[in-house]
């Protein structure tokens, strides 16, 4: 097997840590066990191994071009996308009654984090086809969903989400995508149009994901747009399915006019294909209404919020799979010598011997078994949300809510770091396109930017979640994190990591306390100013939080000496480790961010332009 | 005039900061004076603009290529090394006496960087001839340097540092090329070539920068190697002149069995070829030794301490088009609205007036201006080493040999960083290759790297300029910080500053005090685990000083209002907003990197390598 993720941490996941076969005591999962949980991990494994991988620097080197108006993208597309759909892994977390398999998020989850860390590109075909399918599952008539969904989770079409437009970047309430109601002969003198709810649609897209591609027989695109006359803003945006192509009346497939305008050269990422798109130059392109009119930014977040955890995710696998390729590394390089051997004849140690060396692997490790153990919490929040009632229902629901531009961001920021102590650890060769780093490191600079930029998570987390409910969901995220510090707190062991994440804690309660007096006192502009500072502060107490959640799993394990093997120890004292290194180099960072956001300083709300401008 | 840097900022340094004009009153630069420095900068914009920056792309897009055992590159080269060649580029800083200008480190460096900014790749040709033509003439025999520095200073010829071999990239004690001196009947009878000292080579070197091109009509190689029989590690290592082409008796340059095994496809840095060479395959590789036999890396060493800071300088303008780029771009994109704006019918307004684009833009301000400050400060101890005696003159080399690490990499580092925050303010578009940042986000990732990665310079600096004269250099160091301070604490405006910055010279000592402790307790080992977070957090203290000493040149300036205009009163103020940015949300980041290194633990040191690998 090609080393680009750990097995043996996922079963940790799964076992240790989260305990999700416990899921299958619900009724919604029971059809399931832990066994089929693993073998579907193994499917996914072998898919990815098989598969996926081998086509990672191809994929890479010959990217998507466009050809007489339609996306070429690499062969291989075209068959990852039936075993996708064959493989039943695009309908793996649909109910059984839409032909899914019911698994829950946290284990669909895992297995794109499998596919990703094999081929990101090559994972985010299925993943936007399973999203937008969902959308129109959930909000669209039953009509809608036999017309789209099965050809969906069969891998034939693909399914995209199309928000972007270029005068609209991250201001979606400036689209400007028209949806004009049919004149009464279009509509052929029936009335039929009204109760199918179809537009004519208008307007140009950008930077539209899988947009256009040769490897599905249709593209889906979930669109926002304007209904002809809605109201200015996000208050006006209503949601459509617009195919690339439409049944006609004698049931074949005919072009929708929806034409690719551009598609764009990437840093990297280039295994999947980003398209400009512009519906109705010939007046032609027809789109159906998913849900209410004028709801379709709420309605559309239901897929963004999924995608955001997606690129977490996805930023994880692109960082596990270097970090794996530079452990394997630093494992054969043969290079210096112990810093207290001073015979230069005495034969070279191999590089992971050097503390230096050693230390970007900890950084390593520690930010994607640290980001994968924070999404596959909040998929596990997914799913207990999905399964419970009431109260109990609506905590998930917040911890969801406030976590998920945590766990979009803090993977998609130190992802790229840890990519590039990937490269580091390679030295001269890391540089080079001999060994996939550089990829990652390109493949990785993406996912601060799509589904909303760092910024906007930041201005999403202080700006709204932090404040809803009145604080509801950060006073419960701050319980769950005392539960753990609780836990810790009677194992020997780890009395400083609960003690430290105890001042942590302390330290986030002080900021939001200086803050919402900055929000009364000095307004919403100087409230969210260092936002993104904010979110990276949040970020540092999250993980640590995971990490002292997977401490108490390890040294749990490592107390039962009767059951843990000399490899399973080595095991476990890697994630001791790698959890001290967290609470150790990472942590204290937490303290220095908390100084500027409490220092009352105000300098980029003041700041002019023309400082910069006037050299 | 394309925007890839400040030619204001430029004079501010070179006038406000160091009054550089100043060192003409030594008799070495009196020949120049400020007019005369200005001109020469003048020139090397004119230069930069009309031939550098428009061949940034495509020297990127058509990377070099091995055909037929010889590097072809962008024939722009070739004009290229002419132009530097003509305009007396690589001479500039030679003595008189060598053909050059006499021109001091702060001014060549100055156009150093101007070039840099405009296309790195194009600016390591003539850096590199100048380095090894400079080793020719401080430790080669007159013969040596007629026989090559004059061609390599008229840009026909290229130098090259060949140090690197493959199985000892960082480890140059390891070296294998071998020196062989000749036999009698290869002497042909003559004692000659013990006078020349005529050796033959073999081996093998990898990385090395413009090993081979075809913009040079022969490659000069600044060699390490051994001579046959020397003593094993870094002594028994000596210095050749190895010639891709060797006169022969007749005066014709014929080849001298140096072959191009490799060239390498590289993440950025494209303009410039990377080349694995072998020499002597056909044991005819002739080379001449430079200096005393076995004091190689001694001798090399004043190339490579002036690579170092040419990384620097190169990582630092790499970053400074980035960050012009991104000011650009946001002064021109209207994105949003102001957050306390809430009618969606209002004009959007540029994305720069947007706090956490403010934000991104001042770091990458503070990042930019403040390296380029610390550099051109390392460039002028330089030059006052240069024309200063005894007390005074170690001083200046004591401080230049501390700061040459910082000064390569902190630079280094955060101009990935500064790369990175300059695509982020395009969003989606700086991932795409319409704009130059995705380009300058690859080609600084090579600076961590080469001339010596951030764990040797760690090393380097924590190893041997700390404690180097029992700590002298260290204690010059604080010296000068603290006489900044004191010049800082008069200016009102500036006394939160000065404050800051004594705490952090505390800090500093506090953590120096306790890792010496550490390494007398436990070892060099220990005391060297974390040198590079101990370089890192020096960096952070070293910028922060070069921020104060511009702070001071700035108030000054905005207190003199008679002189002052609206416009330059801009100027200044940008500069204190930057190192108010530097000192509020960088300057914080010191203590926590301490809180580390004097926590005590020793993890890096004691963790088995298992504990990575057994999963």
């Amino acid at each position: 097997m090609s080393k680009f993720m750990s097995e043996r941490n996922i079963r940790f996941m799964m076992k240790d840590v989260f305990n999700l076969p416990s899921l299958t005591e619900y009724p919604y999962y029971s059809s399931h066990n832990e066994k089929v949980f693993q073998m579907i991990i193994d499917a996914a494994l072998k898919l990815a191994d098989k598969m996926l991988y081998p086509v990672l620097g191809e994929m890479d080197k010959n990217e998507p071009c466009l050809e007489n108006g339609e996306v070429r993208v690499h062969p291989v597309v075209k068959k990852l996308m039936k075993a996708y759909g064959e493989g039943g892994w695009i309908s793996a977390g649909f109910p059984e009654s839409h032909g899914g398999d019911q698994l829950p998020v946290s284990i669909t989850g895992i297995t794109r984090f499998i596919f990703a860390s094999a081929n990101y590109s090559a994972s985010v075909y299925p993943e936007l086809t399973a999203g937008a399918a969902e959308l129109i599952t959930t909000f669209g008539t039953e009509e809608l969903i036999e017309a789209y969904v099965p050809m969906m989770l069969e891998g034939k079409w693909q399914g995209t989400m199309a928000l972007t437009e270029p005068q609209a970047g991250s201001s979606l309430s400036d689209i400007t995508t028209t949806a004009y109601p049919l004149t009464n002969s279009e509509k052929g003198g029936s009335e039929e149009s009204d109760i199918r709810k179809v537009y004519k649609i208008k307007g140009q897209k950008t930077f539209i994901s899988a947009g256009d591609h040769d490897g599905a027989e249709n593209i889906i695109h979930l669109m926002l747009a304007r209904i002809d006359g809605a109201p200015a803003g996000a208050k006006g945006i209503s949601l459509f399915v617009v195919p690339k192509k439409r049944v006609d009346e004698k049931g074949r497939l005919i072009p929708n006019d929806v034409k690719v305008a551009a598609i764009y050269h990437k840093l990297g990422y280039r295994g999947a294909p980003i398209t400009e798109l512009s519906m109705g130059e010939k007046d032609d392109c027809f789109g159906w209404l998913v849900g209410q009119p004028n709801r379709g930014l709420a309605q559309m977040f239901q897929m963004m919020n999924e995608a955001r955890l997606g690129v977490g995710m996805g930023a994880t696998a692109i960082a596990t799979a270097a970090y794996y390729a530079a452990l394997d590394y630093t494992l054969q390089r043969p290079q210096g010598r112990p810093i207290t051997q001073k015979d230069p004849s005495s034969p070279q140690i191999s590089i992971i011997e050097h503390t230096d060396v050693k230390r970007m692997l900890l950084f390593q490790k520690s930010v994607v078994e640290g980001a994968l153990s924070l999404i596959i919490q909040c998929c596990l929040y997914a799913d207990l949300e999905k399964v419970t009632k009431g109260e109990e229902k609506e905590k998930y629901s917040l911890l969801l809510d406030l976590l998920t531009p945590v766990a979009k961001t803090w993977p998609s920021e130190q992802g790229i770091l840890a990519t590039s102590q990937a490269i580091q650890c390679f030295g001269g060769y890391g540089y080079c396109d001999d060994f996939p780093v550089e990829q990652y490191f390109r493949d990785s600079r993406i996912h601060p930017i799509h589904e909303g930029t760092t910024g906007i998570q930041g201005m999403d987390l202080l700006g709204r979640k932090i404040i809803m409910k009145e604080g509801g969901a950060a006073f419960l995220f701050i319980n769950e994190v005392k539960k753990t510090i609780q836990s810790a707190s009677s194992v020997p062991e780890l009395e400083f990591h609960a003690s430290k994440l105890e001042d942590a804690v302390k330290c986030l309660e002080e900021v939001m306390v200086f803050l919402l007096q900055v929000m009364h006192k000095k307004g919403v502009d100087h409230y969210l100013a260092d936002a993104t500072l904010f979110l990276e502060m949040f970020g540092i107490l999250a993980i640590s939080w995971q990490w002292l959640i997977q401490g108490v799993a390890a040294q749990k394990a490592l107390s039962d000496s009767a059951a843990c093997s000399r490899k399973d120890a080595f095991f476990y004292k890697g994630k001791i480790y790698a959890m001290n290194y967290f609470f150790r180099y990472e942590l204290p960072k937490m303290r220095a961010i908390a100084v500027r956001l409490t220092d009352g300083d105000n300098l980029t709300v003041e700041m002019e332009k023309e400082c910069f401008t006037n050299f």
